[in-house]
């Protein structure tokens, strides 16, 4: 079996106008669809970010992707990661520079192999399931639980939908703690979720905070509640937050990000241990590989890493994470980024064969909509806030190409080729403004 | 997919008189040929320890694994690890009772779990393999070499096939440093090995530093030389050899288990590292579970880690060792017992996938024989010390039944059922030997 087509789709999908540390979201966001095609005619396919240098990434493995064997995954990530060591050689700068702190996920140049790594990987695990006639959770090692748990993820948001003026609103505008009850309410009732998580690092950390408390009276305890600020904390913020939400964080949440750095993680630990806060601290930002992982556990800053196959460089890499942070005594959950149906499986099927992710998974999929998923059949259907894994072989789902053909008009028709949730801010709500960290 | 018949082979060996610090080896070693089908017809074959426990410990599992589906280890392997748990709870006797250092490799009841694990993953792995009509080593994410280098295992022994008297005896006695030459040019023209291991331990620490002279200027310092004497010698013996040997076992070699435990490693490498000599200290005695890992790694007392899938859980748990070693910055290699085919198969086949394995894999391969061999077709051939992985799906291998049928007579008829070298050496050797650690 030798992979005899590489075909890349750059689409636009829309975004509502979400609001984080990092600015305020784009009416679109950009994804890449992957597709491999092997020479017996079995098709694989995956997502990964979008716009022009995931794509170009992509286009630059095609001759090594050509006649391959779908089944040598570790060779093309050591032959790929070799690759990139050598390119990188002699730059010392490396240290420390993993950290996402000031980019956004999918945009740090010393993951960029594994992040196209993993979209090979994942649609080359479609075809292995599909050649074998089982779920990519069975070629995984084997599923252990069927139905995968996904988090409410919450946002301060504007009013308005994603995309042109013609995308729906479901949710209207979120900028107080009384609205972000009505958000959760809301994406509760529709998806069935049992876990929330709050983007946070937006308001006043005292609006934040009493968010979070009137979220806690309105869904009480059997809800775990994590709040994300993306470093927009100061240490001494992120310990009166961590003081002020002590009971309502506690029950299986936690805190993720609140300050940049493995040192000022660190600094929070110390400090929360000694007032007796047992809170854990969650990180996607300052561990974003496995390097980071033994070092962050040495200086005790993260507690709960999270994953992401995107840009960790794959499904099995994630396990691999998984299973490190099993021996190193930390917790796992997994992060999401805008994304579609194709994600969300991918997601859910490394989700259900890793048995260390014991946290529901971030998703963003609540704030896309049926108008733009490239998935046939239509969006994937959530029950009581978990993602079944379809009894079908591989990721099980396939393209729409109807739906992907829009994608693709979309991403022609604008001019938006890279995130840049800065200049969304200054566009439409303050001319001045600039991402400052600590902003609190 | 389900499994529908579960076989338990019970069969003995011939096995030649070899030494070490545990005694002598018994004429006969013990083995379990493990068979699997599935109701759809497809078998698969591993091979593991032998003896009544462990047919038993796979016994007590029967009704578990019937009806199972063989692509669903992951949950199998955690269930059977929360089983064990329960039964061990309030056990504290735990901390540092993983090391082998009185136990044989098998013995130990802390990796029973993982030991009866391991041989029903293995099965499971091969009838995976051909239900995707694929090699194993492919099931496991892909080969990352097609032919699997191994050692040279040369062992002081007496005189004497294993087995009956009619069992040859190729190798004759081997108890001075020339003999070990002759032993290893014989081993090395028969197989082709390209690296040299010697199981020390035996005779006075001055005979056995000046084999490893003799294999040096024999062989030169193309060939990595390495030593094991299974904890037989005191931290001072350990960094005496160790810097008598400084030059021999540089460039690939490495010292394997001089004395007990991670504390007394630990003291050997800072007194070597102390007089600037950098040969690593391997192990498979003070480092027997992946939690004891991390700790080697912290107290620096071990830099290469011994796999051996009959132990640690079966092929994907060896992977996963060898990523957590590649994480932590430390090497790997891999354990043997004395096996026949299926077992050397399934080593190859983990070692083919696992691109951190770098060291030449151990195996008491050459010391069976042909008569004994259950594999249809007769001993796995080596080509320039390497096994070549077959181009069939599974682990590549058949069994001929009435080899195994033999097999199983062999064990009826003797009355051996546990492995016990100490006593062994009071047969044969010193009616009032004892193991004595450190002797040297």
């Amino acid at each position: 079996m030798k992979i005899s087509e590489l075909k890349l789709h750059s689409i636009a999908i829309a975004d509502p106008p979400l609001r984080s540390s990092y600015g305020l979201h784009a009416p679109w966001a950009l994804r890449t669809i992957v597709e491999l095609e092997t020479d017996d005619g079995i098709r694989g396919v995956s997502e990964t970010y979008g716009g022009e240098e995931p794509r170009a990434a992509l286009e630059a493995i095609r001759n090594r992707l050509m006649g391959m064997d779908p089944f040598l995954l570790t060779g093309l990530l050591r032959d790929m990661s070799r690759d990139a060591d050598a390119l990188t050689e002699g730059n010392t700068s490396v240290p420390g520079g993993r950290s996402q702190t000031w980019l956004v996920p999918g945009e740090n140049p010393l993951d960029q192999t594994t992040r196209t790594f993993a979209a090979v990987e994942i649609a080359c695990l479609d075809i292995i399931g599909k050649a074998a006639g089982r779920p990519v959770c069975d070629i995984l090692g084997g599923r252990v639980r069927d139905r995968v748990p996904f988090s409410a993820y919450l946002f301060y948001k504007h009013a308005g939908g994603g995309g042109n003026s013609d995308y729906p609103d479901e949710y209207g505008e979120v900028l107080t703690p009384d609205a972000v009850v009505r958000e959760c309410r809301q994406m509760v009732r529709q998806y069935g979720f049992r876990e929330i998580k709050v983007k946070g690092g937006v308001l006043e950390p005292a609006i934040e905070i009493e968010s979070i408390r009137t979220l806690r009276s309105e869904f009480g305890p059997e809800m775990p509640l994590r709040i994300d600020p993306n470093c927009a904390w100061s240490s001494d913020t992120s310990v009166h937050v961590a003081e002020s939400l002590r009971e309502e964080l506690s029950g299986g949440g936690y805190l993720e990000d609140p300050c940049p750095g493995l040192d000022g993680m660190a600094e929070v630990r110390r400090r929360l241990l000694d007032c007796d806060i047992q809170t854990p601290l969650a990180s996607n930002v300052a561990v974003t590989c496995l390097a980071d992982v033994p070092r962050a556990r040495q200086l005790d800053a993260v507690q709960i890493v999270l994953s992401d196959p995107h840009y960790w460089g794959g499904l099995r890499q994630v396990q691999l994470l998984s299973h490190l942070c099993s021996v190193l005594g930390m917790g796992l959950s997994m992060h999401s980024n805008s994304h579609l149906g194709v994600s969300l499986m991918a997601m859910a099927h490394v989700a259900a064969a890793s048995p260390n992710l014991t946290f529901a998974c971030d998703t963003h999929y609540p704030w896309q909509t049926e108008r733009d998923e490239i998935v046939a059949g239509g969006r994937i259907q959530f029950e009581n806030g978990c993602v079944p894994i379809p009894d079908r072989p591989g990721l099980g789902v396939e393209l729409d190409y109807d739906q992907l053909a829009r994608g693709r008009e979309r991403y022609e028709k604008i001019a938006f080729r890279k995130r840049d949730d800065e200049a969304e801010m200054r566009k439409h709500v303050d001319p001045g403004w600039k991402r400052i960290l600590p902003r609190w």
